[in-house]
C-alpha cells in the first residue's frame, strides 16, 4: 500500500494566447477546473497506472472542497481519511496556461485549512505501508509520519517543490529525493546540478534527482550511480503538474523494485505524456500507455 | 421599473503584492468569489440603492452558475427570466487585484452559453419599464430590445465598455451612452475626450459621458451642457466593477429626473465607494451611505 500526506487543490486552468501585462484584460479561450496538488495528483498517476493509494490531507466544507475529494474518488484514491474542516476554504490555483509552449502562471490560495498534526494519522496504516509519499507540507504530521515509516522499515519518499522552513528536519528521514530544481537552488545557489547532487545525498537519502522541466533530470545515488536523462520531446500544452506526475512514476518503479534508471525514465515519459494536455491530470497515462510510449 | 439585458459572469478575486511574471508560481493572500458582469452589477447596485430591477441573461446549469443566481437573488434583483442552458458552461472571470493602488488584471471565459434572442424577451415587461440598460452583450436581443423600449418611450442606457462588432446599429437606439475610454478610442483613436463626446452624440442620444477611472469623467448633452467631473479621492483597494457601479448609480439619477450634472456626481460617488473593498460589489453602497459621502 502506498500512503500520501500533502496538499491537495482546486485547480481553474484557462489557456490563452499570451501572457496579459497588469491591468488589462484577457479572453480564455477554454477553461478547465480540476483537482491538484503535489502529493494528490502523485496518488492520482498511480491509481492510474494501476496502485490505487489512501490520501491524507484536508480540504474546506465548500464547493471547491467538494469537488477535490469527488475528483479523487473518481480516480479511485482512497479518501476516507481526508480532512474536512469546517468552516475553513479549500486550497484553489488559478492557472493561465500560454497555448503555445504551455508556459503556466499559477495563482495560489493556500485556503485557511489547518495543517495536520500527528493525532490526524492513522499510525497503524502508514506502518503497514510499502511506501510514504510527502511533499513538504502539513509539516508536523509530515515528520511525524515520517518517523513512524523509518522506524517500521516504509521507504520514503519527499516531492520538494520549493524550500519550506522546517525542511531540514524531514530530509534526514527521506529515502528518496525528488526535487524541482528551484529546491535544489536553495541549498547551493547558482552552482551546476553536479555539486548539488552530492549536498542532497549528505542528508543520508538512497537517491536524489533534481528535474528541471524541459532540461531534463539529475539523478544520483549513494552507491554512485550518476546519471542524467534528456526530458522526452513531445508536443508540450500545459506543464502544470508535471513534477507531481513524475513522482507519480516514481513511486510505481519503487513498487516494481525496478532498477534507478528505469524508474526515472519510466517518471520522466510519465511527466512528458501528462503535458500533452490543458490540465494537471487530464493526460496521466495508464502503465499500457507509457509502456507503449517507452517502446516507440 | 427597470430591465437589465447583459452580461452576469462569476469573479474569483484573487488579492496579492506583486503582478507575477509569466511562467512563475505567486501566492494569493485572499481570494474572493462573487457574481460580476456589467449589466449584472449594475442592477445590483441600483438594489442597494433601494430599486429592484428585473435581469435578463444567461447561465449554465452548473456551479458557477448557480451562484451568479443565488448572489442576484440574494441582493433582491428579480431573475424569474434568467435563462439557465443546460449543458452550458457560465461566464467566469479570474482578477487577479494588486494590493498597493487596486490594479487589476482580468482573465475573462464567456463560457458557452448561447445568446439570448428577440424570442427569450418578456416584451410586456420591457415596454411596461421606464428604463432599459444593456452592455452591448446579446446583440441580437439588445436590438429588438432597444426597438421596443424606443417605441414605448422606455429610456435606454448603454455600458460601452469595449467595442463589439455590430455595437453601430444600437447606438441610434440609445438615449444615455455611459462609455469607457477605451469605447469611446475606438471611434476616433488617439483625440482628447472633447473631440470624442460630440462623435457619440452624433449617433443621436441625449447624453454622452466617457469614463477614465482615476482620471474622472466627461459629459456632454444634446442640450449644449458640458463638464468634467475629476474622481472622487478614496483609498482604492480594487477598481473592479467601478464602471458597472457607475452605471447603476446613473440609473438611479435618471429615475429621479435629477439634473445631469447630480446624476454623474451621483454614479461617481457609488463607483468610489465601492472601490475601496476587495470584490466587484462587496462595497456597493446604499443611498445613505452615497448621502453621506457626498455630504462631507
Amino acid at each position: 500500500m502506498v500512503v500520501g500526506l500533502g496538499q491537495c487543490s482546486l485547480d481553474i486552468l484557462g489557456s490563452l494566447g499570451q501572457y496579459p501585462p497588469v491591468d488589462s484584460k484577457c479572453d480564455l479561450d477554454k477553461v478547465l477546473i480540476q483537482g491538484g496538488g503535489p502529493v494528490a495528483t502523485a496518488l492520482v498517476t498511480l491509481a492510474r497506472l494501476g496502485v490505487p493509494g489512501v490520501f491524507l490531507g484536508c480540504v474546506g466544507d465548500d464547493d471547491f472542497g467538494r469537488r477535490i475529494a469527488r475528483g479523487l474518488e473518481r480516480e479511485k484514491v482512497d479518501c476516507r481519511h481526508l480532512l474536512v474542516e469546517s468552516g475553513a476554504s479549500s486550497q484553489f490555483s488559478f492557472v493561465a496556461v500560454e497555448q503555445d509552449g504551455g508556459r503556466r502562471t499559477i495563482f495560489c490560495h493556500r485556503g485557511s485549512c489547518r495543517p495536520l498534526i500527528e493525532d490526524d494519522l492513522p499510525a497503524e496504516m502508514i506502518c503497514s505501508s510499502r511506501l510514504l509519499h510527502l511533499d513538504g507540507s502539513h509539516p508536523a504530521a509530515a515528520l511525524a509520519a515520517a518517523r513512524l515509516a523509518r522506524a517500521n522499515g516504509v521507504i520514503t519518499v519527499l516531492d520538494g517543490g520549493s524550500w519550506r522552513p522546517g525542511i531540514e528536519e524531514l530530509l534526514p528521514l527521506i529515502d528518496h529525493l525528488v526535487v524541482s530544481g528551484r529546491f535544489a537552488e536553495h541549498w547551493v545557489p547558482g552552482r551546476p546540478v553536479q555539486e548539488i547532487l552530492p549536498v542532497l545525498l549528505g542528508f543520508g537519502c538512497q537517491a536524489a534527482t533534481v528535474t528541471n522541466g524541459e532540461a531534463g533530470s539529475h539523478t544520483q545515488s549513494r552507491d554512485g550511480e550518476s546519471f542524467h536523462l534528456p526530458a522526452f520531446s513531445v508536443k508540450s500544452v500545459d506543464t502544470t503538474g508535471c513534477g507531481d506526475v513524475f513522482h507519480g512514476g516514481y513511486l510505481f518503479g519503487l513498487l516494481q523494485n525496478w532498477s534507478l534508471l528505469r524508474t526515472v525514465r519510466f517518471s520522466a515519459a510519465c511527466a512528458a505524456i501528462k503535458s500533452t494536455a490543458l490540465g494537471g491530470r487530464t493526460a496521466i497515462p495508464t502503465l499500457l500507455a507509457v509502456e507503449d510510449f517507452l517502446s516507440r
